[in-house]
């Protein structure tokens, strides 16, 4: 029979980079939902000393990837994304949908974008954070009646998690210097 | 009254990666369609040498930005996202949704999914490209009946853009080791 200190070596709850590990319904690390490090470490059973998951760029045009080798097509052997990379990623789209958007969009329009960031909570690939991101909707109506009105929704929607996550809190103000027109001189 | 040249400067049809400007309806250049360079390269009508595009990244979890300067709260002056952070940020986001969409979805995920690729492609912030996106689902129906099929088929979808911008196109038997599983060893 294996010691409790050996069920807990197997299922860590706490990540090489100080972060709560998150895991599947099914008892398995989620990849979605850490940090490549805690992944990689949770996976090992967080007995193995994390020292090959250093990132070193091999390409110039994939600074974000940990790369091993490459495959035919010249592809770089990359990780799938992690939580890090999806939320960057995310907030990236996100506001520069909101950059895109209508200043006085339709009824239809108002719609649709409801549906689009409803859909997007809950086909997000990190299960927890898409939980999160549907609560947070719930208790704080998506604004779509403008340009500016969604923007500033969403930037004070990604302050929330910032604030969560222990980031820096953007000015919203200045949201469409950020994502939509380039810093004023 | 300006010369042809002189028009020809102002709005220039090609910049200087090579690629053909993209303008938005009102004329002005599309800084989500076009490469922040040519971006540049075309809101000062062609005539300045964009040697103030060089990517310098200032901080080491940034390294996908342009930055000038901090602003409050520590942030630095990131340009908007061009055409190129936009679409390695996109695929990044839907092949994980795909990678995390269930193996054996409902008819109501189905639905979904499908109406979540139809709008992703309607509010995609370079508008040209949400629009050839649009013109592919049309032809080419978005498969969601298994996870696999939703994988596979993004990313056939994902190589026809490829193809069309002059990059590799990668094996889609090997989606779910890029994008879900990581690679075998």
């Amino acid at each position: 029979m294996k010691t409790e200190v050996e069920k807990k070596k197997e299922s860590p709850s706490v990540g090489v980079s100080g972060r709560k590990i998150i895991y599947d319904k099914d008892g398995k690390p989620c990849r979605t939902c850490n940090t490549l490090q805690d992944f990689q470490f949770a996976t090992q059973g967080g007995s193995v000393a994390p020292t090959f998951n250093v990132k070193k760029p091999l390409k110039k045009n994939h600074p974000d990837t940990t790369s091993t080798d490459t495959v035919a097509g010249g592809y770089t052997k990359d990780q799938p994304p992690d939580v890090e990379q999806l939320g960057k990623s995310s907030w990236t789209l996100l506001h520069s949908v909101a950059a895109t958007y209508p200043e006085t969009p339709t009824s239809k329009q108002q719609a649709d974008m409801k549906q689009f960031i409803l859909l997007f909570g809950n086909f997000y690939p990190c299960w927890f954070c898409g939980k999160d991101f549907q609560e947070y909707i719930e208790a704080n109506e998506v604004q779509t009646a403008t340009q500016d009105d969604l923007g500033k929704w969403l930037c004070i929607a990604h302050n929330a998690v910032n604030k969560k996550i222990g980031k820096a809190e953007f000015d919203c103000n200045l949201w469409k210097q950020r994502w939509k027109d380039g810093w004023e001189k």
